[in-house]
């Protein structure tokens, strides 16, 4: 199977890579073109520009750092919509707002191209390893016909419905996890401030009903006031404020989610938004930081 | 190795056999006497009171269901007191507060007896199949001599230091596990009334990062309105309330847990207290109850 | 002085009679022109449509019931934009968003208009007494010459700076009002299910620190349950959430407009957003409204 | 009339100051005599001790600064148990939790002595004006033999029933007031970091709806970052705690509260706690204080 790649950051080099491994054969294209020497060793052609990959595969996908990036690879010169049209598929694993998914979608369509939305759960690790879960949303054919490339870049994937739908659930669990990291971050400071060891808390809670990988790998970096950025607070607030606001429309109260929404903001305040999300941890400890 | 064994409820009676399959020699009682036979048959003695299990044993268990059956079966005519002493010592498994546990430490304590709280994590099957979490806590030597049994009973047991430090281990954790509950919740009634399948978010989580025995047990009871107790709401709530206080008397600020206590409240004044603690859902619906 | 005067709601009906019977000569407009009659028994000259009214007089005050309004008062056909110019100064008095001030405050100027928003604080009864707060900016010249309207209209008038801080004041000062409502309704709930007489409640609050008109006014009939909307619990709710966006944009943490915010939400899923929004008391109350 | 005073602190002598002015006879004491010295200036007695207070007096005032000092003046030696019983009224004025009030009646009316608790709302000023608000409760014909010293210590006392409602009454009025503070501290703080002269907000609040003493009392002084106590940030925040246990007990959902109660802890953690409660103020801004 042949597919196009725009995009190759730290997401996008891992996925083109697994691409190659498994066999397809993939036209990578990247705004920094040196980017994409290494894929080119493994067997990777190089598009000069995202229409000249469109115009070329069939299947294209994209994985960009964020909306303005995925914006304009569609709608700038040499963009995607040069070139797509009827029986051409294109396929959007960046995660955007679902304006600019729409946006994004529409100009698709209305050129007789198929679109796809399928924002990922997982980072770099996941998806070296090509254990992404994979959130599709929009044309259900086109989701049919790259399932095998899903497969390779994934453990599973969904297909959500409409165009969307990707982008909801992916806010919808990174709203939970937002919570849960205000929970998780409360328990550590009681256990501490308390006398109790909060190494030990970790051990017990990886043995019980709400043991999971979050607790696990994060728990020894934060008593370490260690949060080296794995998904930065800044874009963690921003989600649940989005969460949020989706709840609004739908008149569903979440005060769980906005209080620690609001603890998140504390943390911005203190200057810790590009340190990991974990670090909402630091807004719950004494001015000395001595707990 | 011998044992006593105070209290055959739901947990006691799985408890004790448990360590019937595994070679004790088990001497039970409970207020109810009627409920030993079904142990009997499996090999345990009666005691017929505590006083009497105490006298006979070296070391003796207790699980008890609450703060005041623990005090009563200490400090009543025929109780613990009255036969502990020197070279004896008293484990009480039961879930009670920290002057419940102080109390009994101390009396038994000045009887010369030695002491352990070790409150578990972990309901009914976890007790059927030895997989409990225990939290121990007092005479280090006594945990050291028991350790046997408690390796029987649980998955893991921990000693944690001096008496109380079992109970506020258990408190930290499930304040955590109620304010998850909450973030879940908030989750599951999003996503309803956003348009997405729940059913598939509970997919989704379980492939993720924050994955976790507790979402993939109650999710589907939950999209079903099914609340049968496992853990009464309102013993929930209680726990919150009690680690909010073990936050106040350190001055952490709980902000997540706060407002999770207050869905429990609401939830408690809907008159679902009876019901398993992930009925907090409810308070999150509209008034038809047709999210 | 000779004004003109678009939009003869509640509020603006109430205003321009303020204006005629202190000597001002007025021209009015509203879409239904029926509503017009009134204002012209007592002196008012009628305009066909807002541009005639631009036309005719040198300063003109809107008052309109929505963003939407606003905007289609200046940019439709025969609207504001046809006639202001040179010379020519227009108040919005209405309460609207950021984006829609900045929007008409453009095209005004690029008119060559001078433009102020100015928004109030009060609703019918302090317009019909000239008791209103405004919550003027923009233009300062334009503000200057327009005091002696706003003394007539208003108890106090504020010049707040560059266009887009009148509506940013009217905000702050509506989140409070609504954490304080929400605050109130707590004290009310906790005073009657604690065996205390609220409305013995409501007499010490007036005697104290805290004694303020909203609670005097809004207590007894909240006791009542009689919530008759004087300003709807979906437009506080909404306040709430700009409130929260300006907090966001400027990473202030508010946790407490946050949980009053979710409250004002809740009530909205029960059903309540057309009510006064003290009808967030509900939110509070067992299922059986017997609190 | 003649009554007894017992505890001269800052409100105690404001209090006993103004019945020997209105031309009451007052024998009074104090732990350190001394302090009696000024009042005895003005023509009042001195009683030994409590008890001799009591003896010689048909009514005893009490005004004490915490708990355990109303406990220790009833129950220590020559304390007011010693010498009070049949046709004798005891009316504790102090702030004091409701299980010592209900241990200081049972021991009062078990020696046949009549008791009311009386707490007040305000402070050092209005003790001093007379303006203090009494929320009396408890035996209701010595409250109505008492009114006159009421009539002269408050602008306006209140029966509320059985002791316990005096404390309960505060606790409510106290939390509303908490909550409050933090509505208004979020408003300042949003005002000033979005761009808006917080002391303009503090006029426009001034002039409306909820207009109230506290922010105009308040309000220049936090914005000066002064902090001086008239109501301990700690006291308060133990305020909110109660209030927070009463609603649990009566299952009254009160997340605004909780929010705010859990904002006075983290100002507690932050070392505030001896501050005025205002200075929860401190807890939004950004840590070099520069908001």
């Amino acid at each position: 199977m042949e597919v196009g790649f725009l995009g190759l950051g730290i997401m996008g080099k891992a996925m083109s890579m697994n691409l190659l491994r498994h066999g397809f054969k993939v036209t990578v294209w990247n705004r920094t073109l040196s980017k994409c020497d290494e894929l080119v060793e493994h067997g990777a052609s190089i598009g000069e520009t995202p229409a000249a990959v469109i115009k070329k595969c069939k299947y294209t996908i994209a994985m960009l750092s964020d909306p303005s990036a995925a914006l304009s690879v569609v709608f700038d010169k040499d963009g995607v919509l040069e070139q797509i049209g009827n029986g051409k598929g294109y396929v959007d694993m960046s995660t955007v707002d679902a304006d600019t998914s729409s946006k994004i979608s529409e100009a698709i369509k209305s050129k007789g191209g198929s679109f796809l939305e399928a924002p990922v759960s997982g980072s770099k690790k996941p998806a070296e390893d090509g254990q992404l879960v994979i959130l599709a949303a929009g044309d259900k054919a086109l989701y049919d016909e790259v399932v095998p490339a899903f497969d390779v870049l994934g453990k599973k994937s969904f297909h959500l419905g409409e165009v969307g739908n990707g982008a909801k659930m992916k806010l919808v669990v990174n709203m939970i996890m937002g919570s849960m990291m205000n929970a998780f971050s409360e328990g550590l400071t009681l256990a501490g401030r308390s006398g109790l060891n909060p190494s030990t808390l970790l051990d017990v809670l990886d043995l019980g009903a709400i043991a999971n990988p979050m607790f696990k790998m994060k728990g020894p970096s934060m008593l370490k006031n260690n949060y080296s950025p794995a998904f930065p607070l800044k874009h963690q607030q921003k989600d649940m404020r989005l969460a949020l606001a989706l709840g609004d429309e739908n008149a569903v109260p979440m005060p769980i989610a906005a209080a620690a929404n609001e603890a998140f903001k504390k943390a911005r305040s203190m200057g810790l938004g590009d340190l990991d999300f974990s670090a909402v941890h630091e807004t719950l400890k004494k001015p000395d930081h001595s707990s």
